[in-house]
């Protein structure tokens, strides 16, 4: 399909899929003229992913392009490749490396961890960006005057983990391993709000149940 | 204590409380001079409170005083200021409303909130924030080709409302009813980062179990 195709076919106007094609977040069309090139369905699909990150994740252009790259990086395998593109993407503002609340938060990380079984984190420790993401959100609980210890935190690591069953269930209804990762990366995105949403909302369930007009201790 | 006290106790500059006071964000202290006023543990309190919001959960200055607001109102039960307050904090862009995918998404959202059998955010449906954050969401994954349905919302859910437990049990660990309403804001602000860093993290986990080098699939 032309330009003007792959722009109706992906509500994407055509200015912005060429700033894509510039910046590196879309592979080149086949050329079959000077001026004018042919797409496919890989481009659509690929669109569709772009737009997920940058459109809604507000990945900027730089880490959208580290996160494609590594999901076309043919010298490592399915489980790299997703890892490192989920590496990629933003995970916050960290602390300042000589935030004194950052130590102790480190520990209480690890020892989490390490209750946990999770090897994949113990492995990679602070080379892993939601490691450090983590370190810095307990830290600034601790900072603030809400210090949080491991049996605080564990409620919240058994969400995530059964969060992550149900990712790798999504993804794996889609076909070739290619369209597995573009779903990883971007229903990892895509599906944080309604995470975020579906607790607030069930926040509100728990405190009627509990404070309401009808709870029994009202 | 005076205004120095304040600011060494909190670890927040001066400037930035005079600026907090000024907003609205932060009580008057008693006055005891023309130019010095008193501060007590309540205004200690309250600016840990504000910094979570504002610096943390990066919430606009006028939706932080719409929040504070909510937690002094005398005229609302514990469970109705809870809300209030809650509602109060951004939930995100929303769709606009004349958007094609909103619509089913609206119904999606509805069918899950019956099988659920969540009466409070039936109760107030598009009334509430995070309802319609949640169909904002599901509208998004929708539009971008990613569509899901009741039953793949259900797992979120369910991890929504095991979070929802552990959030209110951690907060009735305060003693006070002001203690409580406080830490139910500044703990749904905090802990999403902790949330989305565990599920990533877990995520590296479940995808080294299926496609890492020791999985038996492989």
């Amino acid at each position: 399909m032309r330009l003007a195709e792959l722009s109706r076919r992906s509500g994407v106007p055509t200015a912005t899929i060429k700033y894509y094609l510039r910046e590196g977040l879309l592979p080149p069309g086949r050329r079959v003229t000077a001026t004018q090139a042919e797409y496919d369905d890989t481009h659509l699909q690929r669109l569709r992913l772009v737009r997920a990150l940058v459109q809604v994740g507000r990945v900027p252009i730089a880490s959208a392009r580290v996160v494609l790259t590594a999901l076309e990086d043919d010298s490592l395998d399915h489980n790299s490749r997703l890892g490192t593109a989920v590496w990629a993407l933003p995970h916050g503002p960290e602390a300042a490396a000589d935030d004194p609340s950052q130590e102790a938060a480190r520990r209480t990380v690890d020892a989490l961890l390490e209750r946990l079984g999770w090897q994949n984190a113990r492995e990679y420790g602070a080379d892993s960006p939601a490691y450090r993401m983590l370190v810095t959100a307990v830290g600034t609980l601790a900072r603030l005057g809400y210090p949080c210890g491991v049996a605080d935190l564990a409620p919240y690591a058994h969400a995530g983990r059964q969060l992550a069953v149900a990712d790798l269930d999504l993804i794996e209804r889609y076909e070739s391993p290619d369209e597995q990762l573009e779903a990883a990366v971007a229903l990892t995105v895509l599906y944080e709000p309604v995470l975020l949403s579906l607790r607030r909302m069930a926040q509100a369930e728990e405190s009627n149940l509990r404070y309401g007009p009808e709870a029994t201790q009202a």
